[in-house]
């Protein structure tokens, strides 16, 4: 999506070849009008699927599905980070690995809220190793409901999940795929 | 907000005498249509005070306050929850004292984000005892930025925060207000 890959290009910051800073209009303060445009991109790509419920996962990718349910005109549901193992059988419940700050933390659904009757699209600020992406596909497989496919903001494809989801044959729609970032050079896009 | 009360009424859940659950439709499944109803009601009342800047707390505000933002049309800064107490000089940092969980946490938004120029409407979903509500005040403050107010999801009036700070001179707009409640009698609002 041209528009994202050139606020990216603008605003973006590399900080080494694997850390991209996007906090200035993605996920610390926050464009509501290019969240609108992804929202309308991710609508027009996933047109005929019968989206009737969005997930992400606290905290940054709320602010993007939020946007993203009003343009499906369906509820947001948001994943809760815990830290204990055991939740009470309310909720649906995985393990999520961090790579980034090496630590492990549970994620947790209410039953009440995701079942066999949703259509679901998960939708997320960033895609590196995938181990967020795939607790919410564990998530929605544990409900019972069906996983339309996933829309990501950016995706670092140099990184190992969204090729490794694909695989498991997951649909996945990325708004930028960055093939390669590097402080001098700069931002390579995927196309 | 006759609408947003109905909701409580209808789907919110008195745990006790001071826990209300509003997980259905407002802080982790989140119906957008009843946010977008919201958010107008605040820009009704905040309608000449040419806010510029939403700015709220992680995780449970950043819903409302985006649909918020988009009504604004401002952008939204979500303040960020640390654990450590000593943040690189980049950012207005306060601690907030949880009374739910006993806990301390750090508050920050980087100095990029929050500045002299900026009109601030605070958003959030609860006021109770104002903790973090207060956190927020505080690092507009540091920012020299002009605090135009806070628009309030539910405030649970028979806890301290909103009396408080409206002493402090703060206008609070707070779209359900609730007395008293209880599992057996009900909910009784502020009019």
């Amino acid at each position: 999506m041209r528009l994202l890959e050139e606020r990216i290009i603008k605003d973006g910051l590399v900080l080494s070849d694997e850390v991209l800073k996007v906090d200035s209009f993605l996920n610390h303060q926050i464009d509501v009008r290019l969240l609108a445009e992804m929202a309308k991109e991710w609508k027009r790509r996933f047109s005929s699927d019968q989206v009737n419920k969005i997930l992400t996962i606290e905290a940054s990718g709320i602010a993007i599905a939020c946007i993203a349910a009003e343009i499906f005109d369906c509820p947001l549901v948001f994943a809760k980070k815990a830290l204990t193992r055991n939740i009470a059988g309310a909720f649906f419940q995985t393990s999520v690995t961090s790579f980034t700050h090496e630590t492990v933390y549970e994620v947790i659904v209410s039953k009440r809220f995701l079942g066999p009757d949703d259509r679901v699209l998960i939708i997320d600020d960033f895609l590196a190793n995938g181990a967020a992406l795939t607790g919410l596909v564990k998530l929605v497989k544990q409900a019972g409901a069906t996983l339309v496919g996933c829309g990501i903001a950016i995706e670092k494809s140099f990184q190992k999940g969204g090729d490794r989801l694909r695989k498991e044959g997951i649909r996945i729609e990325s708004l930028a795929r960055i093939r390669s970032m590097n402080q001098d050079s700069g931002i390579e896009f995927e196309h």
